[in-house]
């Protein structure tokens, strides 16, 4: 699995390590790591299908095939990476899943459930402006129809880039809808400090955080920097400060949630000039939603403050919502079951980040499994997860399948 | 003299009001603008001459011509604009020093001091990368092999524009070196609000303000706004917010003075990733070098608080300083009793910007008379200065100038 992954690695790479990895959605690169998985599936026999959103699938039967089968036990990940990405972020779970299918096949292990080990297409938004695009199509967050009609960047749409050379898999069925599955399971690394933080090794994810954007714009007045008194100003940036600084203590006061300043533009932004304008991009996140009102009712509170005191016009626009998603409780304690009795300890954990399992939830049961990132680095060309973490992780991931498929019969 | 300002400004006009006037040093326009002054010049029978700097001077002969002449008194500001200027910023200065001349003319009033009405040649640093260019090099401050080896924008040197097309004006000798003059004068918008929030007509400038800049950069480490905790952070933008708001607090404290953060870059500068980076410029000004000083020493305090506090990395350098120019005390003095004497009202005035005046005062005594600017703009196409208030400040430049004469001999 190492060995694949570092493969995997390989396409894409942009020249330096350090620059990392680019495999969009669609792109040359992304194809020839489908075309890789699709490879590596058939040598194991495991049957191949795709979908419309460009999701691809290798099923390894259950007991029972056929029209009586049971829902599948899907398990997955993406293989887009964000531009200048790393090896492991979604690469790792799609290889992890088709291991445990291969290990199953190996111990000739039969199952209840089919299993699915799954590659969900354009995770990170790469290409087409939506990210979890496949996972949320296949659990009716998004329409097929309106994905079909997005647009790259490169001025392709989605349904045109999906019928050209680096779109769907030639010789792969296409399947036609998107089943309700068993369950979900995703393994993935971290992309944060905390298990390495925590000398942990392992982290069983209690929900996805929500999220909400805004985009706050405050409006003062230029002025000349060497003839404008203090007392006369209304500077942009001094406003912009107060907000950023306000909002980092309520984030701070409140705890499990973050709030991130991570845009700011400055109008003129020139030297001698006191700024007349500042747009601030702002990005608040908690599993927990009450949480992210806080921070919400704090960043409020801020721009009103300085909108009475400073005088400045205040903006606030609402750029996205997404609720806190909470991974399922009998997945969850299913996992940490499976963990302990293999011996291995390991902690619950939010996550900060999106992933496709957000929208699996929405269908079916659903969990994740973390294994630390070295640094809490990722969507970094240095991103690192040591060999020794990635084959535990992947083992553990085939002992909570065969665990969760006994429990689900 | 209204209207010579009102075909002035269609001098290098931009295609709205709005957007203003460019009419830097050596352009088109510029050369369009020396070319007018000097035929209004040619129309009095002053003599004109020119030097290497690309400076104009009208003469009007004291009463003792020749070798034994008296130093001239020199009266003038500049007629380049930044671009997207005024109608007023430098081409009152000019217009209203040449006005003089006129009027004593046809007065047939005899000075004993010869008067010179000069417009500095690229006072903006217009098209080349240096402010008060020609006052600076008549004054010794720059080296003229320096200047002419400047380098504009588009590639052409000053030694190449000044020979080009636009250049020096033909037929107007060139003077060789550069002689000091008994004492300069200079009329110009305050560019500031002072006068026109104290609801005063005329201004005298007390002095004009030391500036120092630096370049501060904060180096705090990028993370992804999802998965860092807020207790790991090293926040760029959260450490600029902190030196910005201390800066400000400072400055406020100190009064008479004025810090300016008028630029922020943030890298990465996306809205889901906590910026590693920051770079603020900071301008700080005070006609006081002292309260320079104290603002310097504030910046400082809060730099090496937020690397403390915050563990982030700080580098300040200085772009630029310079020392405070105090007016010569005998000339605002002269220029008070003729205002009084006149029956006008006129309260001291610090100059926040920079002037010609500050390069003369090194060879000369030298005094500034400030008029209102409309909601202190300045430097926009929509700068403003009533009639009225013009040629209030001519009158005063005339008596002012004959009382000088009077005084110096």
């Amino acid at each position: 699995m190492v060995d694949r992954l570092a493969l995997l690695a390989t396409i894409g790479a942009l020249p330096t390590v350090a620059a990392g990895i680019a495999r969009p959605l669609f792109s040359g690169a992304e194809f020839e790591a489908r075309t890789l998985v699709a490879r590596w599936a058939r040598a194991s026999n495991f049957t191949l299908a795709q979908d419309l959103a460009g999701n691809l699938f290798v099923r390894r039967p259950g007991r029972v095939d056929g029209a009586t089968a049971l829902a599948p036990i899907l398990i997955g990940s993406h293989l887009d990476t964000v531009d200048g990405g790393g090896a492991y972020d979604g690469a790792y779970g799609v290889v992890a899943a088709l291991a445990v299918l291969e290990a199953f096949e190996a111990q000739g292990r039969a199952t209840e459930h089919p299993l699915e080990a799954v590659a969900w297409a354009g995770e990170e938004g790469s290409r087409f402006p939506l990210g979890c695009l496949g996972s949320g199509v296949y659990a009716g967050l998004n329409a097929l129809g309106d994905v079909e009609a997005l647009v790259a960047a490169d001025g392709e749409r989605f349904v045109d880039a999906r019928s050209g050379a680096c779109g769907l898999l030639p010789g792969v069925p296409v399947r036609e809808g998107f089943s309700r599955p068993a369950a979900y399971l995703e393994l993935h690394i971290e992309q944060g400090p905390l298990l390495e933080a925590a000398a942990e090794r392992l982290g069983v994810v209690t929900a996805i955080a929500g999220a909400r954007r805004f985009r706050v714009t405050l409006a003062g007045e230029r002025g000349h920097a060497g003839t404008l008194p203090m007392a006369m100003r209304r500077d942009a940036l001094c406003a912009a400060a107060e907000v950023v600084l306000a909002l980092e203590a309520v984030a701070r006061a409140l705890g499990d949630c973050v709030a991130t300043a991570g845009y700011l533009a400055l109008e003129p932004n020139e030297t001698n000039v006191v700024p007349g304008r500042a747009v601030l991009r702002v990005d608040l996140r908690s599993v927990d939603d009450g949480r992210i009102d806080a921070l919400e009712q704090g960043l409020r509170d801020a721009c009103a403050g300085v909108a009475r005191d400073r005088g400045v016009g205040v903006t606030i626009a609402a750029l996205e919502r997404r609720a806190a998603v909470p991974m399922d409780v009998r997945l969850r304690a299913s996992l940490h079951a499976t963990l302990a009795a293999a011996g291995e300890h390991a902690i619950d954990v939010p996550s900060g980040a999106g992933h496709d399992a957000m929208c699996l939830a929405s269908v079916a049961p659903a969990a994740m499994l973390f294994v630390p990132s070295a640094g809490g680095r990722s969507h970094v060309g240095d991103e690192y997860t040591s060999a020794d973490d990635l084959e535990r992780g992947a083992a553990m991931l085939a002992l909570a399948t065969a665990a969760i498929d006994r429990e689900l019969s």
